[in-house]
């Protein structure tokens, strides 16, 4: 009989797990799934304030989404990516549709990780040049170039990749540059990031890697000016802007893209994650006419055996499909200025622990600490005991060192939004 | 309508091509497929002799395959990694079974470039050293360590990651070491990889990472003693050996993993591609008990979103139960020993044109030569019109720099393996 305990069991007995030291693992045993809800063998249902990795905004086990699925593996489930594919093809205009105008074609890889190493890779064929800046403060994958630009602890196992250089970047909380308002952060900040430009050497700068809205980081909603900022900097000096929205895409914050609520246009933007909520592993990158056309003659020398899996186009048709039919990305918009934030605002009142809470769409952190002024971080174990209260409440969390990220699927609605929040109210109040 | 030509149009107007300069493509529009055959979209069929990219190893559409994907796709699409899920375990199991005895875990990843990057890692890890030693000829994945471990052309502008050796492998028709037996180029390549252990260091070298039989770089079966030897090297000096068995595993060689013809139990393997004819884009890492443990209470520093992906998982039940039940690996044996070796034998006896021929189970290389003395390659005009001829009667190949790749999927009957070699021996007739 298939158990919780049979399921759990079978899976630390034969996988290895990403990020986790194995001897200690009690992995959830999941067994389905439909919108905002997941559930277990023995049926206790949870609602998913985590989207799994941030990564199911259409929600768990969408129909449409489905039905593409079942469809195009009755039809091709592969094919090399050298040959012409229907599904690869609609796949990308969709994408292209949404993106800013000046974006021409769409470099598909498997995940959000080699999206950031292609277009690393972009960056340093156009421009000659060798260094990538990115923030101490970023998570952008776990393969080569990817784990070094990452910024957080998870690059310093694994820093074998040259070239990478890191900046700190805005986040008024617990700001590096001593700043006390958003507008001073951003200034300063940005003042920050053209001292390391020109202590490296512009000329050796081949790219500026950033996640517009960092996600596992800490949903640091980047201050008035910055990325506009960033931009300026970039084009001053001759440097490619890459703007990684594995995370922060298609519907997350509110918007197709979370760079549409700032003044910026990218060079390149990688994606993943949002774009068909996982449901088939994929990603890419979106190229400007430019760097598309400064190909054409010279071979482009990087490459998988599935970009552009017709399963996982069919699966991004699905998506996009039904995202605009039925307003997920307006719906996350209104969930959060509506209910998220408004109870957020509330929770931060209301409750000590709360040291702040940022975000925007369906893409909040509630940052939890010990003590309000001195701003010290809340410690693991009542990090950890605050999860077990979420869990015993019926809420899967999403919980990322000292804070609690509130990033349920793009579709929820307004009264699953604030049962939710009202299991989070109860919680911390057990601080 | 859609036309070949209207897809074609559209992919190279959206999609930006793996491996190729973008302004002279002009990809094959493919509709559909069923075990050994491809076709367009005005009915033109082709017998795939390259299995795509050397990964559709149980055929196109197996039906076992497709009901497992529709299945999972209704049941359960995606989880995040951290929580248990009952198919995965059931493909980590069906893998482990096929492995040799003492691999205790499966490490799934995106593909065979991440699986790398993976094992990898874990190398690095596990010895506190840094180098990875890999031959020159080879491929091992387009991301930031894959690509620069990797010895062929690709690595050359991608090379941004530290601690890669690269070393000659054995390769008797164009003799690194001045060979003229196999026993004197296994022999000589052993002293080669010694040499070059012992001018980098021993102790400064984590891995060696070598593809069982390398693949794109020309399908390199290795020579008597020359794997064993390899092993002995590395436990002589505390190296893991790593044997990457993305192209090679799976089927391919006649044997589920191409190490299984050999003397040689590696440290690691990676995979990808045949677990599951890549259906669904998956890889992993196959991890023994000894570096499983290691990784119990130390935190492993890498993973990934779709880490496990349940549709992936479910693709690799379904294609490892239907290649069980239905011989599949047995077929490609017999088919490689009994009508593929012998009719390649042929045409080396028939064609002036044809310098080596080797291989085996349905991974075979015929070696085109301008000249057999010399063994001067066939230039790049003349490649490109033999695969004029071969599209043109119906066959569609796997061509590698100047060799031909006879690469069918491993359910080809000996009627259609039959067939395909005869559009061959009347396409070289052409040359």
């Amino acid at each position: 009989m298939t158990t919780n305990h049979s399921v759990s069991l079978a899976d630390r007995s034969t996988v290895f797990h990403s990020w986790s030291a194995q001897g200690a693992l009690a992995p959830l045993a999941i067994a389905g799934g439909l919108g905002t809800t997941v559930w277990d063998f023995e049926g206790t249902e949870y609602l998913d304030f985590s989207s799994q990795l941030v990564n199911v905004n259409i929600g768990h086990q969408h129909p449409t989404v489905i039905a593409a699925i079942q469809e195009q593996a009755a039809l091709l489930t592969t094919v090399a990516p050298a040959h012409a594919n229907e599904t690869r093809a609609k796949a990308a205009q969709l994408i292209l549709d949404r993106a800013p105008a000046g974006f021409e074609k769409v470099f598909f890889t498997n995940g959000g990780a080699d999206a950031n190493e292609n277009a690393i890779r972009m960056a340093r064929l156009v421009t000659g040049r060798d260094k990538v800046i990115s923030h101490y403060r970023s998570y952008h994958g776990n393969t080569g170039a990817a784990i070094v630009a990452t910024g957080d602890w998870r690059r310093m196992p694994n820093e074998y990749s040259r070239g990478h250089v890191h900046a700190f970047g805005p986040y008024l909380y617990r700001s590096d540059f001593w700043a006390t308002t958003p507008e001073e952060e951003s200034e300063r900040a940005l003042r920050h990031l053209e001292r390391v430009i020109q202590s490296e050497g512009a000329d050796t700068v081949a790219a500026i890697l950033l996640e517009t809205i960092p996600g596992t980081a800490g949903i640091l909603v980047p201050p008035p000016g910055y990325l506009a900022g960033v931009r300026s900097l970039a084009d001053r000096h001759g440097i490619l802007l890459i703007l990684d929205e594995v995370m922060a895409g298609f519907g997350r914050t509110g918007e197709w893209f979370a760079l549409d609520a700032f003044d910026v246009v990218p060079d390149l933007i990688t994606f993943a994650k949002g774009v068909n909520s996982g449901y088939v592993p994929v990603g890419g990158v979106l190229i400007p006419s430019a760097i598309a056309h400064h190909f054409d003659e010279r071979v482009f020398p990087g490459g998988l055996t599935y970009s552009g899996h017709p399963l996982a186009a069919a699966s991004i048709v699905g998506t996009l499909t039904a995202m605009a039919e039925e307003g997920v990305v307006e719906n996350a918009r209104s969930i959060g200025a509506d209910v998220i934030g408004p109870a957020l605002r509330r929770l931060a009142d209301s409750h000590e622990v709360v040291g702040e809470v940022r975000g925007t769409g369906v893409f909040w952190a509630i940052e939890l600490v010990a003590d309000r002024d001195t701003r010290a971080p809340l410690d693991a174990a009542a990090m950890g005991g605050l999860k077990g209260e979420l869990l015993g409440r019926g809420l899967l969390p999403f919980i990322a060192e000292t804070r609690l990220h509130v990033v349920p699927p793009a579709v929820i609605s307004a009264e699953e939004a604030t049962r939710g929040l009202a299991i989070i109210d109860e919680a911390l109040a057990t601080l």
